[in-house]
């Protein structure tokens, strides 16, 4: 019987290459999104065609809208602008696209249907190379969550083990396209935009698009990625 | 100027007295609480009561439904019977009102609205003595959460240090209720009970109404608990 994996998957390129790869590994996939109200929404639409071309075992949109009246990030709050690209963005300058504890939220969302199913496998699309340099991204956040879900859940305690897997977070972002088309993922159904408009059309200038363009541009490879006009 | 600070708000009894101890203590209180569904959402009236009467500056009831309906708890699912209490119910034997996750998402919430107010400070009402053992009330795992938490965060690798504090951990059921007493907190208006009807009135058998009980009897004060007919 395959193992069962849970798997957040946003609606972007990273998630949906990260769900490939926990299909390539064997594992029967339950995929998990999440709708907090964020500007470029379109995203959720995005996850359900990718969780549908992958014959998910089940997806499941979570409602984190009081999550995202928050507000704290340009991504919930109308009145903060999304930044453009800047090469500056990074580990000393997180810009405000971060959303507080958002991941975190995410993670721990995961961890209670992963107990459900009495599954012990997490798919987790951070990646700490081509990105902005959010904390919740980075290796030493991803081992500390997974120290906190070993001792929080009665399966826990009772001798399972959950592994957070995060395959993408020493790749670069060329590296994570290449693995996705081998695997057979359409980058088409994929919105990474923060802006994305209603019909997942991007802008083509934030950061989620200049590290995705760099990306396909790496590769050699055309992004199929609409634009908005 | 007063520090500020969330606190997990149940409308139980704990909960409550986390409350009072955290005003004692100086700091301006944001209160959260959860709906998920919950068999005894009773409690959430009680939540109001209690952050109206201690006059928080704010209270947010947060939509967990979604966390409910994966089920996985008597508390969620109707279709699990809430136990009796029973003495061996502890650290080896969690009983079904254990909800996977539910507390590890709450504390991410709660560092979530932590890092909007810029707060550094969460209170949590665990308590690790007259409880049934639930995996996520134990000290290690509080102290785990933290560490988690101080890498979560943009505000955290600004150089802030997050705090959970869990005044409770230690303490008898008794020694929480004297304590609360003396803050002035009125256990009236609490609802500890796991099958809390709709107006929060007590089964008077399940573990929460007994631990409650035994602390008030303890004390040699009568518990203003009401119970059903």
């Amino acid at each position: 019987m395959p193992k069962k994996a849970v798997i957040l998957l946003s609606g972007g390129l990273d998630s949906a290459t990260c769900l490939a790869i926990a299909q390539a590994d064997g594992f029967e996939c339950y995929a998990m999104s999440f709708h907090y109200d964020q500007r470029h929404s379109s995203e959720l639409e995005a996850a359900k065609c990718v969780a549908q071309a992958a014959k998910v075992q089940e997806h499941r949109v979570i409602n984190l809208q009081d999550l995202g009246a928050l507000k704290g990030s340009s991504l919930t709050d109308v009145e903060l602008e999304v930044p453009d690209h800047d090469a500056a963005h990074g580990e000393g300058n997180i810009p405000n696209t971060y959303v507080p504890a958002r991941n975190t939220v995410m993670l721990s969302y995961a961890l209670g249907w992963a107990e459900v199913l009495a599954a012990d496998d997490i798919f987790y699309g951070a990646n700490a190379i081509d990105y902005s340099g959010y904390c919740d991204c980075r290796p030493e956040y991803i081992a500390s969550f997974e120290r906190m879900a070993n001792l929080a859940t009665t399966r826990a305690v009772e001798g399972a083990k959950v592994t957070i897997h995060a395959p993408l977070l020493q790749l670069t972002k060329d590296q994570i396209i290449a693995k996705g088309i081998a695997l057979g993922v359409d980058y088409a159904q994929t919105v990474s935009c923060y802006r994305a408009n209603a019909q997942g059309a991007a802008c083509g200038t934030c950061d989620s698009c200049v590290h995705r363009q760099a990306g396909f541009a790496r590769l050699g490879v055309t992004d199929p990625t609409l634009y908005a006009a």
